[in-house]
Formats: C-alpha cells, structure tokens, sequence
C-alpha cells in the first residue's frame, strides 16, 4: 500500500524559551512523511525546495526510505524559511518570519508513479494546490487533509471546494471554531463534517485529540511529558502517524480510525521530546509499540471491582 | 459506609451569555453532597446558613437524603452569596459579588455522629477550618480536600498544614501550577503529592481530568456536550461523585481511584446541564450508569485487528 504526502520542505528557526535553533530542517511534509514511514513502506513526497537545500538533507530523508522522485529542486530559488518563537509554556507561539520563496510559485506536476497511492495526505498549503493535487491522483481510497487560519479566513471559496472532496480532515480546536464560526466543539464538529469531510480530527496540543464520527466520538490523550523541547511540526506529525496506521489496514472502518489517533497522537509525542524532526530519524518498532501502549494505560478504565451503579 | 461533606450552602446568582438566575441554591457542599448521594447511603453535611435561608431548600436537601444535623442555621445572620458572570465561551467567568455573611464566622463543631465518617470531603474553604474538623474526625479511611487561588496566595503555611494531612487533593490545572510554581503540570504533580496528598486530581474543565498516583497517571475525558448551561459547582460536584464511589469501595486502590474519576465527571457533566444544582435532584442510577458507559465508549482504544506496530 502506499502514502502521497503533499506539503512543505523547509528551513525552520526556532525559539523556545529554554533554546533557540537556526535554519533546521523542517516542512510539514517533512514530519508527516518520517512519521508515515515507520508504519508504510511506500511514503512519497511531493514538495519544492530551493538550490540552497542541502544534499544532506535530501539523504537523510532518503536513508528514511521516503521516496523523494516528486520533490522538485528550483536551483536558483531559495527553500521556504520559517522562524517563530514559542510562548512560556509552549503552547503558544509567535511567528516571526514566513519567507515562502520557491514555495510562491509550487505549482505541483505529479510524478506518473504517483498517482495511484492508496492514501494521499494534502498539508497545510494553499487550497488551490491542494484542488491541483486531488484532479491528479486515480482515486485513493481516503484522502486526508490539514488546512491553518490563513487559507479559513483568506480563501474561504477554495477550501470549501477541498472540504467537500476530502474524507478525513484534521485541525486543531481553534481552526475547527473558526471554520464552523461556533465555541461549541461539538456544534462546530457536526457543522465541518456537513461541509464534506465524514472524519473529523480536532487536536487540542496537550488536551489530546477529539474524532468525530458518524454517531460517535473518540477522545484520545495526550502523553504528559515532563519535558517539551519544541512542539514544531506535532500536527504534521500526527497527520503522518495516522495515515500512517490506516495504510496499514485492509479496511478503514472506525476502529481503526480511533486507533490511527493513537497512532498519530504517540507518533506527536515523540515529536516534540527534541528539536525539530530529529527523534523521527531514530525510532524502532519497539519504540513506538511501548508509546501505543502508554496511551492505553493512560486512558483505560478499569473493569469494575465492586458494585458501583 | 459514610461521607462527611463540609462547605458552603449558599445563594448564587449566575449571569451566563444566554441567560441568568438570581439567589438560586449553590455552594460547595450542596453540589459535592447532592452527587455524592446517589452512590451512599450516609451523606452528612456540615456548613452554615442565614435565618434567610428558605425552609424549602432545607426539605429539598433532606428529601434527597441528606443528613443536616450539621447543617448550622444563624437566625439573625444572612447566608453566603455569590455573584459571577460567565465568559463567551463558559470557560472564563469574573466573580461580581462575594458576600460572606454567616461565612465570616464560621467555625463548624461537628455533632458526635459526624465524628466517625470513613470518607471526609474538605471543599474548599479556609484551611484554618479545614484543619479545626480535621482535628474533630476519629481518623477517616480517606481525606479529601480541594482548595482555590485565594488560599495558595494568602494562606500558603495554613495550607501547607492541610496538605500534609490529607490523602486526595483535587484542583484545577491553574491552581496546580501556581500551587507547584511550576508549569509544566506532570512535574507540578510531582511536586504537589511531595506535600503530602498520595493521590492529586488535576480537573480541566472541558479538557477532562489527570489522576496522578505514585509511578501512573489515568486521563479521564470530559463528555463533550453540545449545551453546557451553567458551569458552576461542576468541581464540587466531581469531587462528590469521585467520594460517592470510593464509599461504596470496601479497597480504595488505584483501579477504584481510576474509576472513581469517572464517577466525577459522569456527575459533573450532569450539573453543568442545568442552571445551579437542579440536575442533581433529578438523577436515577440508570441514567449514571448510562452516562459512565458514554465515557468509556468515549476513550475506549478497540482491540487491534490487524497486525500494526
């Protein structure tokens, strides 16, 4: 089976209270596709870079196994950079620089060996490229989708044309209020899947996840870490978590869907123990096995011992 | 088996963005003792009112069960009230009016039946009471005891005392961390259960609640609802819930303590539904059970059905 991740590759600064880091590499499909690759063996990115990406970077990357024939290098373009610096308890932050250089013009032409994947996850980026990726791929059994506040409030037009062509979407609890312009997380989950996609995925940061299902929610934790180096890229790496479980089932029903938030919400916690993607180059099976299982023992009820009502 | 409750019985006007109630009944040891008694047969409170206070709502509290032996009754004094309005959202609200009257004095001398409660509720009150009944319980099997802002600020060696006499705190995630002066919440935990309480309950509102005992956490969602009508005494109310449970347990250990968390906040997402404690009146144990069985589709993670990581 096989995984197309849509999204940016690029050059992140980082400030959190504690550090700071300088022209890292980053992109949202960058995170999504190291966190897909521990689950599928066929991630494939599409992207732009400018001549200035390293070769380094584009090894790493490969050594991962992701196959890389849809990232486009404009040699004498500039790589999207993007600086922010994080609030004191890190779950705000501020950005201070988006240079988007060679990402102005992407204009994605899909590679012919792409176009069949099974799941196709659209990051983050402007709704219309992600309407120029949904008219190239041959029908994926689902197609996931991120959008942010810029493209809710700038291009609503667009992405309600995305909306209505996705499966599964997934935002955090401030994009989902906006989007459905109502405070009540349920009232606004049920108005967002009318506008098309049947799954929807609020994540909360450090609140955990919320699925909304046809007739069901599924609340997932998230992992209390005593220690957040830089939460950077937890949402592309959730998103790749997440599809990256479902690539693995045969069929996609709900329970594996609520597992798949498991999935992507052990995957974020990793994430977010180090700067940058950098603990999503070093994980096992094992590894991942052992988060999975500490978010069970997080959140399970125990069976009743005495008489309770 | 028994739950000695003590707190305030008070009149609360509440002004929500939708609507508003004047003088209704309120206060922490009405809602904790209302939710405690579905779960126990013995429910004594001890608190103090006006002469103002009307009989009805003594014959309402009584009809429920209630013991009120306790319940002191000052003729010529007016009974605490609290004013406060709700934010937008529900989260947020500003206290109007904080008129302590009868509270001023309060100074509670349990009646000899109260003495030998197994499970003691300290609601939140000054800790110099909280440590007067202290020293009148024949040694309960379990000390539970919430506390606020104002009392970490004001009196932090008074509450010093408390903590390290009880066995269960229970406070929201703000107060945690300004208890702890430590933001991030899995080392104020550990700082906080270092003062002494084994088991610490960190309440998030909509985000759930966090059981923090020696070497696990449990996570407990928080029922989403699309109509949350007034939020007031829902903490007092977990925490009568959380008591009502462990009472019916002959071991209070770490699985009851997990279960009791959703006893809690199964109660609470009742109060919220209704203005003041109205829903608590109301209740049978089929619908609590209903409501416990709700919070464990809610964060039940299926059984895998395919090999995955």
């Amino acid at each position: 089976m096989s995984i197309l991740t849509i999204g940016t590759v690029a050059f992140d600064a980082i400030e959190t209270p504690f550090d700071k880091v300088d022209r890292i590499l980053g992109g949202s499909a960058t995170y999504s596709a190291l966190a897909s690759c521990y689950f599928s063996d066929t991630v494939r990115v599409s992207a732009v870079v400018g001549g200035d990406f390293p070769d380094e970077y584009l090894e790493r990357l490969k050594s991962r196994g992701l196959d890389l024939d849809g990232l486009e290098v404009i040699p004498d373009g500039l790589t999207f950079f993007w600086a922010g610096r994080y609030h004191f308890d890190l779950n705000g932050r501020d950005t201070l620089t988006t240079d988007l250089n060679v990402l102005a013009g992407f204009d994605p032409v899909l590679p012919e060996s792409y176009r069949d994947a099974r799941i196709l996850c659209l990051g983050n980026l402007d709704p219309r490229i992600q309407l120029s990726v949904l008219d190239q791929v041959d029908g994926p059994d689902l197609i996931i989708c991120d959008t942010m506040n810029y493209w809710i409030k700038n291009t609503p037009a667009d992405l309600s044309k995305v909306l209505s062509r996705v499966d599964a979407l997934i935002i955090n609890d401030e994009e989902a209020r906006q989007l459905a312009e109502e405070p009540n997380i349920v009232r606004a989950a049920n108005t967002i899947r009318a506008m098309g996609p049947d799954v929807l995925v609020v994540k909360k940061g450090e609140h955990g996840a919320m699925l909304f299902l046809d007739g069901s929610i599924f609340w997932a934790p998230a992992l209390p870490l005593e220690s957040v180096v830089d939460p950077t890229g937890a949402g592309d790496t959730f998103m790749g978590g997440f599809a990256g479980h479902l690539d693995r089932c045969p069929v996609i029903d709900d329970n594996e869907l609520k597992r798949a938030v498991i999935c992507g919400s052990a995957m974020a916690s990793f994430c977010v123990e180090q700067f940058g993607p950098e603990n999503l180059f070093e994980l096992t099976e094992d590894k991942i096995r052992e988060r999975i299982h500490a978010f069970k023992s997080l959140s399970e009820i125990p069976a009743p011992a005495v008489a309770s009502v």
